[in-house]
């Protein structure tokens, strides 16, 4: 299966990969594409002549049409993509139709309905704890028991590029006689995978840990942006708020799970066995590797593959009170942390506390987020065709506090 | 200021109220009316012909179009809609699109953007703190610095009327040595007001508390349903989930902001006084008188004027780390609960934590909700008539688990 657009073997974007995005070329309407090497295909116009019922909702500034319609549908659009792709006789129709990535704007991929994020890798959720609760149990006791999940903030999902302004707020460290306002101090990141809900379901009804596929059209990179200092002092006994609601970045293209049948990796043993729901024939891992870059230096490598909760165990605990899905739902991994120092995905752990600074390649020492910084996370997994899938990267700059 | 509207004075919705929804006649499609007494005033048609510019948004399925366009064209429709309902000379082009409320259906009023729900009942959380941390102090540390809030599900906020299925879930009684699964057996209310955001901010800047009025639209009351047992095992540490995520339920009407003029109050007193973004002279308390039906019994009268925290606050607090408002943001207030047992607004306080049943009026006992038990919310306030105004009412009934 052999593609002929030019550069996309062994690119992380050839023809088993395919993701989904949002584009514009010289200031026209955005609308849907999809990524193949270094080009995007726009794909409303060839689809509506191809896929009279598909091919409209391809018209949209956002992918949610598209994912509404179900996993039939995105088949069926993959099925087409590939063989189009693949067929030396349709290049002259549809090269007219590839634009380079240099001339197209990226935009936000979908249109977010609710946002939650989950607290999936026990080594995150261990060194979280040891680091606030020093003189007991660093998890939990209901961690191993349930993915632990709670709802962030939509309406400030940003796709890949948008600059973050350092957020301001109330901060109270333990010696602190009263609380303080100002900028944060201790701004982190999170290295997270997000999915996203095409398929929705009815409320009342839950959805079953064996039909994730059937919900979920694809995954994004997130990057979790969280204030340490304001999280700490808001956060009981409600949960994050204002330390997390400032930002949340995800990458401008989705990757289909049919890209990542060749990532599917068994979960790490689970004890004690989780309870009924949680455990399906559907369920996997996924073998997907993280780099964080602060300011172009790799500082963490965290493999996805070490997360303890799997995807359809997120969604299968989510919906299983009865709460229904949208289209555009987002629901993030948490933090994906290893067991190795160098596999933590957030700064807080890295720096374990802002006790050990980190050394970027220029020399500065960093704990925590400066003003200016960037951060870049890229992630790559095993493709279907042997060679790997490079999923769509996700960068932010910080402001200074407004 | 008399209205020609037969039984609308005294009525509650008086042309001193004249709170929107979204409503359908004869299996027509939804669009936005006011009410007035016991009718709907149809406006699209008649805004459409008077007011080019806020005319066209009223004929849309919800209330969003209209909210985005601001507090100026909020005004204009309300000044116009007065005017109309008082000129006797009006009265034959309007009555043709007066509809008696039995004869039409209502819809949810707006599409929800983020849903946040706080916690500003220093009764409330007083209460919660005895019964779940007996042997500590009951309020937290930062309680009194700051109105503690949480995101919840937008996708299931349902409109009064809508049947809340029991949710099934995780519960785990402290001596029990590992988690159950099953219907929740603590199934309990919180009488909250919620907040309708109508004018959308931007992202980096926060919103001035002095601001209130620009964003908010209006209110509406909220019933945010609660699974005890499934919310007490899951919450540590990132907050509730789905004990909360299952159903949240609001009135159909959205009583504008302007109609709650002379319902507003002096806060009580705030000690320590808060930091300076939470201190303006737009701020003020709400003078509401809940009531809480239980199958027909009364068995609670919340007062909102006893709230520590006001909306203003709220609101300020919610924008301070720079998160935008969206149109169709909704926030509640938490739990309404005043210093006196009947004036408590959850079920958990009320039967303290379930060790004090209440008696209906029909000699039936309860201490949590029970499969088909009916729960009415209502509320009224002082209107600038000086007659009160009456606040669309929100009702649910609880269908057994799936």
């Amino acid at each position: 299966m052999t593609t002929w657009v030019e550069g996309a073997r062994d690119s992380g974007y050839d023809v088993t990969h395919l993701p989904y995005g949002v584009f514009s070329h010289n200031g026209d309407e955005p609308r849907v594409g999809a990524r193949i090497g270094d080009f995007v295909v726009d794909l409303a116009p060839i689809a509506a002549a191809e896929m009279r019922r598909e091919g409209h909702v391809l018209e949209s500034a956002t992918l949610n049409a598209f994912m509404a319609l179900g996993r039939p549908a995105w088949r069926t659009v993959r099925s087409w993509l590939v063989a189009t792709l693949t067929d030396e006789a349709a290049k002259p129709d549809l090269e007219p139709f590839l634009f380079p990535l240099a001339d197209v704007r990226m935009h936000m991929p979908f249109e977010v309905a609710d946002y939650v994020d989950f607290y999936c890798s026990l080594d995150h959720a261990s060194n979280v704890g040891k680091m606030f609760r020093p003189d007991a149990e660093p998890l939990l006791p209901n961690w191993r028991h349930l993915p632990v999940g709670y709802h962030g903030r939509a309406g400030t999902v940003v796709p890949t590029g948008t600059d973050v302004r350092r957020p301001c707020g109330q901060r109270k460290a333990p010696q602190d006689a009263a609380p303080t306002f100002g900028p944060s101090q201790r701004l982190d990141i999170e290295a997270e995978l997000g999915f996203v809900v095409g398929t929705p379901s009815r409320m009342g009804t839950p959805v079953s840990i064996d039909d994730f596929a059937e919900h979920v059209f694809g995954v994004v990179l997130l990057n979790d942006w969280s204030a340490r200092d304001i999280q700490a002092w808001e956060y009981v006994p409600l949960g994050p708020f204002l330390g997390k609601s400032f930002a949340t970045s995800i990458s401008a293209w989705v990757t289909p799970l049919d890209a990542l049948e060749a990532a599917r990796v068994p979960l790490p043993r689970q004890d004690p066995t989780p309870l009924d729901y949680l455990r399906g024939t559907d369920d996997a891992g996924l073998d997907i590797d993280y780099e964080v870059q602060w300011n172009g230096t790799v500082v963490a490598r965290p493999p996805y593959r070490s997360m303890y909760w799997s995807p359809a165990q997120m969604l299968a605990h989510m919906t299983v009170n009865g709460a229904s899905l949208r289209t555009g739902d987002l629901f993030g991994s948490g933090t994906i942390s290893g067991p190795e120092k160098e596999q933590r995905g957030s700064f807080l752990e890295l720096s374990w506390s802002g006790q050990e600074p980190i050394t970027l390649a220029d020399g500065s020492r960093r704990t925590f987020l400066e003003d200016g910084d960037e951060i870049v996370l890229t992630a790559t997994a095993p493709g279907t065709s042997g060679a790997p899938i490079t999923l769509g990267e996700v960068a932010g700059r910080i402001l200074p506090a407004g």
